[in-house]
């Protein structure tokens, strides 16, 4: 397993990657500060995916861990978190940022997003997603206090840290190297940069 | 306003309404048990819906209160709320409940589910909903605790509860009285009951 390729997220970037059913996809926050939008679609039938207001209910929780099974918009398991060598703080809650989103935020004219870098990953494969998921947003770290109200907040993983997820059926995964800027949820410094991943 | 019709949710089943730009949907909690997932699409392009993952982020908050306002996953204001009689407790973490979610807890055949009801509501209108948005489900009871975990619990409304929002744009609703009657979210009785609401 320690051969198998080491694909790059670029930054600000999108990329997809078919995973077999059983297969492990190890994703690593290289330089620590990066949140990585994922997706996960049915190989077989793309209009089943990752869903995180399907998965919340089924796993009693609002961030998933070690042990979690995350579910399918038709309530079937779709990927496994098998390891975190981080300390475990993901985010489910907030959507992926988008065209408008920056727009809300003052920027004028193009800024990139995760809604677009996830139709251009599946676009490499050929493939378009038929809506936009909730996205299940690794190592970004949205504290939400118990009046209800949340912040963004800096990640609080290492360099190096990884998740590993089990494929429990045929996926199409793709990940968004968020490319937000201004707020700093890819550290203070809002420095967005690569992550990587293997299919082991 | 006294005067506007008063429409019912009836017990298990869902209805949709349209609501012309400016207009106030005052939804009544009758019997002050009931939760009522609610969805709100764009009536000129029903691709544009009301987003919990997108309005989260922009209120600063999971649960909406008096004062917020609900956005479209293109980030336009939808919906705003402009009264609570409630103590304010409504969730907007969890899916609505499906065909899926009863086989999971263990009932066999057919069992009412608020994503039918969605698309029976809509198809008194002659309308389909594009996909199945996660619906903000007015009060329903899920605390969320510091460790991320969450729980069913009972709403904490009073008989005759009602919220008003008003319309940012021209919108169709749609509403579901919840069908749940295994865990005691519509209250310890597990009994679902009808709902009304007034377009004023």
């Amino acid at each position: 397993m320690a051969t198998a390729e080491l694909m790059t997220i670029p930054a600000r970037r999108g990329k997809a990657v078919r995973v077999p059913k059983g297969r492990l996809v190890k994703m690593i926050n290289t330089h620590g500060t990066q949140v990585v939008d994922t997706w996960a679609f049915n190989a077989d039938d793309l209009a089943e995916f990752m869903s995180m207001e399907h998965t919340r209910p089924h796993i009693g929780r609002t961030v998933p861990r070690v042990g979690d099974v995350m579910y399918t918009n038709k309530r079937r398991p779709i990927l496994t978190f098998v390891e975190d060598s981080s300390p475990g703080i993901h985010d489910t809650i907030i959507a992926a940022c988008d065209r408008y989103r920056y727009k809300f935020l003052g920027v004028e004219g193009h800024h990139d997003n995760c809604t677009d870098n996830l139709f251009a990953g599946m676009a490499e494969l050929g493939l378009t997603p038929p809506e936009v998921p909730s996205p299940l947003n690794m190592w970004m770290n949205i504290p939400v206090e118990p009046d209800h109200s949340l912040s963004f907040q800096p990640t609080v993983s290492k360099p190096g840290d990884h998740v590993l997820l089990r494929a429990e059926m045929d996926v199409v995964m793709a990940f968004s190297a968020c490319p937000q800027d201004i707020l700093p949820i890819n550290g203070v410094a809002c420095k967005p940069v690569e992550a990587h991943f293997q299919v082991l």
